[in-house]
């Protein structure tokens, strides 16, 4: 008998032998259905591997990332295997499970393919798993293994084989298809009950552009049909919010080829967003005692020499700007803080005057290939709505606690009710790897780990992700598609002080070196207007709407009048335009709603006549004749119950 | 007999010969005593000349620009005079008038000089003065004329003698020293009453510093004696109003050596009062129609190339921008019009689309030489309150109106009463030199000259100032010490629109190319800011004040309540700070005026148990006990009394 642990801390005995299947029929058939392989002793393995001594083991189902990889990792095989039959001769690189779903890199061996054999494929896949053959696993020796792909002629397996050495090669096979594998796979390819190939693009072999370009096959399957059609809707609707396009139909922002690539021009809507974004944090930053502060977007050259950029990304940046003739040398600022530290070392500073928290939505230009870019999400100038606390070191905790309530008074403010974080601490068994004493370090993670905590923020501790020059918490949302985002981050800081000889005069009248904490609850305002589009389909609630309202005379008689109510409005700080054209009403309606304007004001002969106005709110429809004030009430109210300013 | 005709257009006649002199005391005697010199025909002459037909003539006095020059050139003769009785052997350089006096470059034969001896020569320029020599003009021959310079032994006049030809030489006499000089001058030293040798500085040459270093003496000189204690009372105020130093004591920027030279750092209380100014400029904007738009502070080196900024500032420019990798090449973006017209680009515009007005708060680069940068007011890097119209030629002269309007609107609420402008045309014998058609620029220079005549703006037109793409207006406005400053510009341009190709549809559904004003009141914000600190003293109007208060309590005891009280006033968006420090209250308040905190708010016992405050405001001392709704009352009143937005 051997003894099994679960993750619930429970402890089974079985016989040795046992498989993790057997485990699972032994709890209930219900559970053995679902089953797609297990994790044994932290190695993820077969369902039908056998266990012969203790150990601990968790069984993995769908719900698990790891169920999810190895499904889709057995269902490459299963494209494989429907490919081979409808193109013998096909060749097989490899054909790894991805974030959502699988590819496999093929050779045709010159044969067109085109998204029009999508259909036979997944056709042929369905038949295959209808089969509900089992996936075997099988070792070989390495000679065997090469006259296998020898016979087949497959030049791809054998190279991969050549890395291996013999007595490490395993075989799976299901139905007539066998592949070299490491698993480990599902118990058969019955569990697969949905089947969608998603796209069709080139891929060097290896990676490498000198080989040979392959055909590489994007797919997604699922063990239910209709998890399959939720995951085609959120595809459908991820197209449909990707912030690229909405932000070109909202006229949000623009990009041109004579500024350059990933350098967003803000359009009039844009810059609206932008600006309340902004002033929404300031003001929210100023309650919360920070000075707001602004930086050149330059610098001399030896200020990012001092701050330990320059050696560590100078070579991958955009390169040295150098003057006419007087040699000097500057750099595109890539990061706020060395500018802060500047600040900060403009005069002395006391304990009394701590913390100090200096805060600037600064751009900054950071190099990136430019197949990297993408929309407003990888861009290679942005703004982050940066800030650093200079602190003592027993002020760390006070600090956190207060940095964690801003990012969440943030998230909710806009939106985001879903969030997580990662905290990342220090490799406990390697301490002399970071800078800073070990007794500050301490008092630092006790004081993340605690404060998130405190505040209730569902966290994850990773041992080891720490910087070498502190600890840090990244703070994650879930989008309405249930997405995850990285946004915000905190980040302590022992190293920049010291470079920096960063000091201040303690109540021991003696010199001390301040503690820096990095943050940034957007992260960069471009990325956040990127998520914050797709998250809402670009319907902004009403305080950041660029247009709050649309005034619609019903005809041209009414334009003087549609002009006085608009001015009214602006001069309550209501924002929006005069639809003058010469349109139908059901035109100019149509297109606010498609620009996404909250509200809609009618104007015509009854309402002039009352001195009145007739309200449509977009997506809740007519809201009747009401006088401009009591509009302009609700419209306030709407703006204040989040008590945000505009 | 000869016709005379004056400014004022009178002609009136006199005998053929007469002198401005004689014209004058024909007028009046207090007339002829306050005539400095003349302007004939448009030269600036001796007030001795004889007049020997029809003619043009001016009467210059102490009030006219021209006359002052003359003064003071007199001045550096009766200057010299007074260094060659006191300094035997000493050679004579060039002395000329400049906009604040005059100096004159001396060579003293290796003899030490400092402000020590500033003195001694002020008294004999005096007691020289008194004897009211008069300045006496005398034609010699080139040959005479070096025969007297070498007998002097003054190479440096000897040089000038070189590059002047026979028959156009020209001595000026007083007393005991003759000089080489073309005139004119003041009738007698009797003039300068009032004598002040300002400082020296070193010299070459000829401005060629391979040439023999000089000593400069400046000096300046006055018809009567309060005239120069004003003078230097406004000299000593300019120094206690130096931004600069003003700046550093009030903590608004500072520069680092490693940020770099000319790149200011805008410390807290100098980012409150910056931002105060943008918000106010965008509000004020919105409500005149602009649209803010954001763009990036590179570009790719094409679009420099495309609006012919590269051709023509390119070298002198911060130099260009190198990817790691790619090849591309980026520029500093040293004005945002390239962008704008980018952003007209990003969809096809119409008639009714027009005026499109841009603003942007654009942060600029531009290459100075270390010697040029000076404060605030010649950086490396600054922000213009740019914005850029475009619109249909038929609208320049509304636009022009408008923001005329909105410029003295600003003005204004900046406490600057005093301004004028000058309007920069063509020149009309050259009108080759210039893009754009006729019939345009007509019509923008009469509409430049007529709606600043509607306006009632004091303009000057100068003709053949403007740039040769487009007409302009430059504003100056007067600063409480009367320094003149030029600040906002208003310019059309007809070339941009044709660099980058840009269009419209008319309502002949024809293609037409737009105009393009450029326009930013402030200019540059650092500039502004500069001025701004100079004419206020750093007592800014409440609504920019970065402090707008401080809440001090007597002791230790009331620091909760001190807390409450400014918790309040922070919710009501007043700013300012509560001063903890363990000090005796009129430290407190001292500090807090050295500070130029617009209000104290002292709380104490009997304030606590009140519930009220006690204010103090700077500058007008007690204003007794009150409620804080009542203080918020009066101090929402005096910001709101300009209606301008916090």
């Amino acid at each position: 008998m051997i003894k099994i642990s679960f993750p619930d801390g429970q402890v089974r005995e079985f016989e040795k032998g046992v498989t993790p299947m057997d485990v699972a029929l032994s709890i209930s058939e219900g559970l053995a259905r679902n089953v797609l392989a297990a994790k044994l002793n932290g190695d993820v393995v077969d369902a039908s591997t056998p266990i012969e001594s203790d150990a601990s083991l968790q069984l993995l189902t769908w719900n698990d990332e790891d169920g999810k990889k190895t499904f889709w990792h057995s269902s490459a095989h299963l494209m494989a295997e429907a490919i081979e039959a409808l193109y013998p001769g096909t060749k097989f690189g490899i054909g790894p499970a991805i974030e959502n779903g699988f590819y496999y890199d093929i050779d045709l061996g010159g044969k067109e393919f085109g998204s029009d054999q999508f259909k036979e494929i997944e056709d042929k896949m369905v038949e295959l798993a209808r089969q509900k053959s089992a996936y075997v696993r099988k070792s070989v020796s390495k000679s065997d293994a090469i006259a296998y792909f020898t016979e087949k002629d497959d030049e791809y397996k054998l190279e991969l084989l050549e890395g291996l050495s013999d007595g490490s090669i395993t075989f799976y096979s299901q139905g007539n298809f066998t592949d070299l594998c490491r698993g480990p796979h599902i118990p058969s390819t019955g569990f697969i009950k949905s089947v969608k190939l998603l796209s069709v693009a080139g891929a060097y072999w290896r990676g490498d552009e000198k080989r040979k370009q392959m055909t590489r096959i994007y797919a997604i399957t699922f063990p239910k049909a209709k998890e399959l059609e939720e995951y085609l809707f959120l595809l459908e609707e991820a197209k449909r919010r990707d912030h690229r396009k909405l932000g070109k139909e909202l006229e949000l922002f623009a990009f041109s080829e004579k500024v350059g690539m990933g350098l967003p021009l803000w359009l009039p809507k844009g810059t609206i967003l932008r600006e309340r974004l902004e002033n929404f944090l300031k003001r929210a930053q100023v309650r919360a005692g920070y000075s707001p502060v602004v930086t050149p977007h330059i610098a001399s050259k030896e200020l990012y020499v001092t701050s330990g950029h320059y050696a560590k990304y100078g070579k991958d940046s955009f390169q040295p700007i150098h003057t006419p003739d007087e040699g000097e040398e500057y750099l595109l600022k890539p990061m706020n803080c060395p500018h802060h530290c500047e600040i900060y070392k403009t005069k002395p500073r006391s304990y009394k005057d701590l913390p100090l928290r200096l805060a600037e939505f600064g751009t900054v230009y950071r190099y990136e290939q430019s197949g990297e870019l993408h929309g407003l999400t990888r861009v290679r100038g942005f703004t982050q709505d940066d800030a650093h606390i200079f602190c003592r070191p027993d002020q760390v905790e006070e600090e956190f606690m207060k940095v964690i309530d801003l990012v969440l008074y943030v998230f909710k403010a806009l939106g985001f009710n879903e969030y997580s974080a990662q905290v990342s601490l220090r490799d406990r068994e390697n301490r002399e790897k970071y800078i800073g004493n070990d007794e500050d370090w301490d008092r630092a993670e006790q004081a993340i780990i605690k404060t998130a905590e405190l505040k209730g923020l569902p966290t994850v501790v990773e041992y080891g992700e720490a910087a070498f020059y502190g600890p840090k918490l990244d703070f994650m949302v879930r989008d309405a598609l249930g997405r995850k985002w990285q946004l915000g981050t905190i980040q302590v800081d022992y190293q920049l002080p010291q470079r920096f000889e960063l000091e201040y005069t303690g109540s021991d009248n003696q010199k001390h070196r301040p503690v820096m904490i990095h943050r940034a609850p957007f992260g960069s305002l471009e990325r956040f207007v990127a998520i914050l589009i797709e998250n809402t389909a670009g319907n902004f609630p009403l305080w950041l709407s660029p247009d709050q309202l649309a005034v619609l005379p019903i005809s041209e008689k009414y334009e003087d009048y549609a002009n006085e109510v608009y001015l009214r409005l602006q001069e309550r700080d209501l924002r929006g335009y005069v639809d003058h054209r010469n349109e139908k009403m059901g035109r100019k309606i149509r297109d606010a709603e498609v620009g996404k304007v909250p509200f809609m004001i009618i104007v015509g002969e009854k309402e002039q006549a009352d001195g009145m106005v007739s309200i449509r709110k977009k997506g809740e429809g007519d809201l009747g004749m009401m006088s401009l004030d009591a509009f302009m009430a609700l419209a306030g109210e709407e703006i204040n119950q989040h008590s945000y300013s505009n």
